[in-house]
């Protein structure tokens, strides 16, 4: 399995501003870097507070790139996923529809009725108690077939996926805008390390659109 | 006047850890540029915050950048400004050392004896009512012939800065790292802006130590 984390942050590291709304960080240039890297991936993976924030299609736009998909005999689309402990994905988020098989996987925490209403939705993957036990839920994706995983937020699944050592690669797209905040949502946020923290390998530095692409590996 | 922010943030945005313990973000490189920024300019502000935290001295270290300093004129070191509403600056702080002349920015919430102390071990600016004012303490500044400002942080400062329209430019280099943390400073905290945001054209990008540096100007 492999695991690329991929976002846009403004020049300060924010995701959104503190209302969480979206903001436009990146151009074209990176929306089709972006639809690329889905398309190259087995799964998008994104945690509840993005669907419910942004609810996001996760799908690939570029029909071209579909094709290249079937082509090559994997699925139209790759399939998404949403880590959601307490089942909070709405029945009618667009992560749900039937554009690409979807994944919902939650914590024993997540109440039976939920689960029954996401069950006619999704393929239900539980694993933890409280919340998704990382670890157990991407090696039941790894099962599925997943193997090439792409990230794309928000800061809380980001930073948890860096405490358990599932990050392999990182792909940023630092925008040029300040957004600002101290409760606006940050490319990583959760508790925070304090004494030891994960090291990464740049191993690109480029300008796109109006910003900078950053590519780093993460060292082992 | 001419306001630079410079700042080392990890890749997600941090300028240090939720404990606010330095962190070692860049290297040599990085350490050598900022020394010759700070003998660049007339003075280097830091907000209170930072002083309390890092007890920083803000004097060029490179000796033969002083003697530049002295041949073109100009005092060996640059002033030091700590912008401290309510006076909070500890008289042992190494910022108030003898090694350069030094200015902390007070409003008028500052306590009277707070002020007759910090008065033995710096000029005194006084500007605002709750919190100070920085067009008017920035005026005074210059009124003193500070005319390039470099600004150390931290993100409640710069985010103040940003929000008056204050910065002209903003180097900022970007670690190999992840630090995390919801509750860890950011290159801009404040409350945040969420509707009309500080535009930057992004006019470097290179690769240095083992990070990047990035650097905008502030589109007016």
């Amino acid at each position: 399995m492999h695991v690329v984390v991929n976002a846009a942050t403004s020049a300060d590291g924010k995701l959104s501003s503190r209302r969480r709304e979206q903001i436009a960080i990146s151009g074209e240039e990176d929306f089709a870097r972006v639809d690329r890297l889905r398309a190259d991936s087995d799964a998008v993976v994104v945690g509840v507070g993005t669907v419910v924030a942004d609810d996001p299609r996760l799908t690939v736009k570029d029909e071209s790139l579909c094709e290249d998909r079937l082509e090559r005999g994997a699925p139209e689309q790759p399939a998404r996923v949403v880590i959601d402990s307490k089942g909070r994905t709405p029945t009618d988020a667009a992560v749900l529809s039937d554009a690409a098989p979807t994944y919902v996987c939650l914590s024993e925490a997540a109440p039976v009725d939920t689960r029954m209403d996401l069950a006619d939705h999704a393929e239900l993957v539980t694993a933890g108690d409280d919340r998704v036990d990382l670890l157990r839920a991407f090696a039941a994706l790894q099962e599925q077939g997943l193997e090439r995983i792409m990230v794309e937020g928000g800061g809380e699944l980001i930073f948890s996926l860096f405490e358990v050592g599932l990050v392999d690669e990182l792909r940023l797209f630092v925008g040029s805008t300040i957004i600002g905040g101290r409760d606006a949502p940050t490319l990583a946020d959760g508790t925070g390390f304090v004494e030891e923290f994960p090291l990464l390998e740049l191993e690109r530095v480029e300008r796109l659109d109006d910003g900078a692409l950053l590519q780093w590996t993460v060292k082992s």
